[in-house]
């Protein structure tokens, strides 16, 4: 699409769609048309949503990633746990910490490798993950209720496919 | 969909997707199935490939988002530019400032409100929003070159859905 078609489209948007405008009287300028300004949108109130339904049990999105993955892959190493979600080292050994003080998750010497670390969830840790996984189930309920399962699932493959085109051009 | 039907979707998941996974032998134990989660990777990758494409320029996202919200409403208020965009007035504030330190944009203030002020666009300003444009409309192209213009429009359309969704949980 050329520069005129994008900014044709926009000029229309008010009038098409009042939906895609933040405030009734400020015109967005062709944010909400933009892919990266509509996954900040949407990841922020999809966020807060999260935040809600986890705050009683005192997880936030980060924990919910690290008990999740440490329960599916118990004794991986810590390496492999911030290289699986991006995470830096630094933050990973303060966020471990912390699960360790909650007695959520442990890490044991590694027999072959003094400086590395086995990592597993203890039996609380385990409970704290069903408990997170049902109510996951339920939010993703939810925040699917409009698109349905359907919608669910091109969404999930669209962000999967625009995240590996980023992924190759930030290479 | 019931917990044991996501649970069994997860379970296939490296076998019939192996691009899903994050890294070849940790399994993310579910989470590249969470519409959440899906968003913030997806959502870091672009933000990355924003930031490297206006690099030169010196400009991040909330930035652009600042400049093209303000050039498409000359003359709205502060409070107005801080709802659009859900900014808060503090962080508002110095994002102005720094816009005005860079003699991007200007504050005037309004004759009949004297705490308000009127935002505008220098002519630099107006210069630097065309070719945040012209970059722009390029990296939309980038990032939707895999899932093309459909894809790029079934996207933007389920991402506004499910945050009037998440926004509507949140209320």
């Amino acid at each position: 699409m050329g520069k005129t078609a994008l900014m044709k489209r926009y000029s229309r948007r008010d009038e098409s769609d009042p939906a895609r405008s933040c405030t009734e009287n400020v015109e967005l300028g062709g944010l909400a048309d933009l892919i990266g300004y509509a996954l900040k949108r949407t990841q922020l109130a999809v966020y807060q949503d999260f935040q809600r339904t986890f705050s009683d049990l005192n997880v936030r999105p980060v924990q919910y990633a690290l008990i999740s993955v440490i329960g599916c892959n118990p004794g991986l190493k810590q390496s492999q746990l911030g290289a699986a979600l991006e995470i830096k080292r630094a933050n990973i050994v303060s966020l471990l910490d912390e699960l360790e003080e909650r007695n959520l998750a442990i890490r044991s010497p590694v027999a072959a490798d003094r400086r590395s670390y086995a990592l597993h969830l203890t039996e609380k840790g385990m409970e704290l993950l069903e408990k997170l996984q049902e109510r996951s189930v339920e939010e993703e309920k939810r925040l699917a209720s409009r698109i349905g399962q359907k919608g669910r699932e091109q969404l999930l493959t669209l962000l999967r496919e625009v995240r590996e085109t980023a992924d190759q051009l930030n290479q």
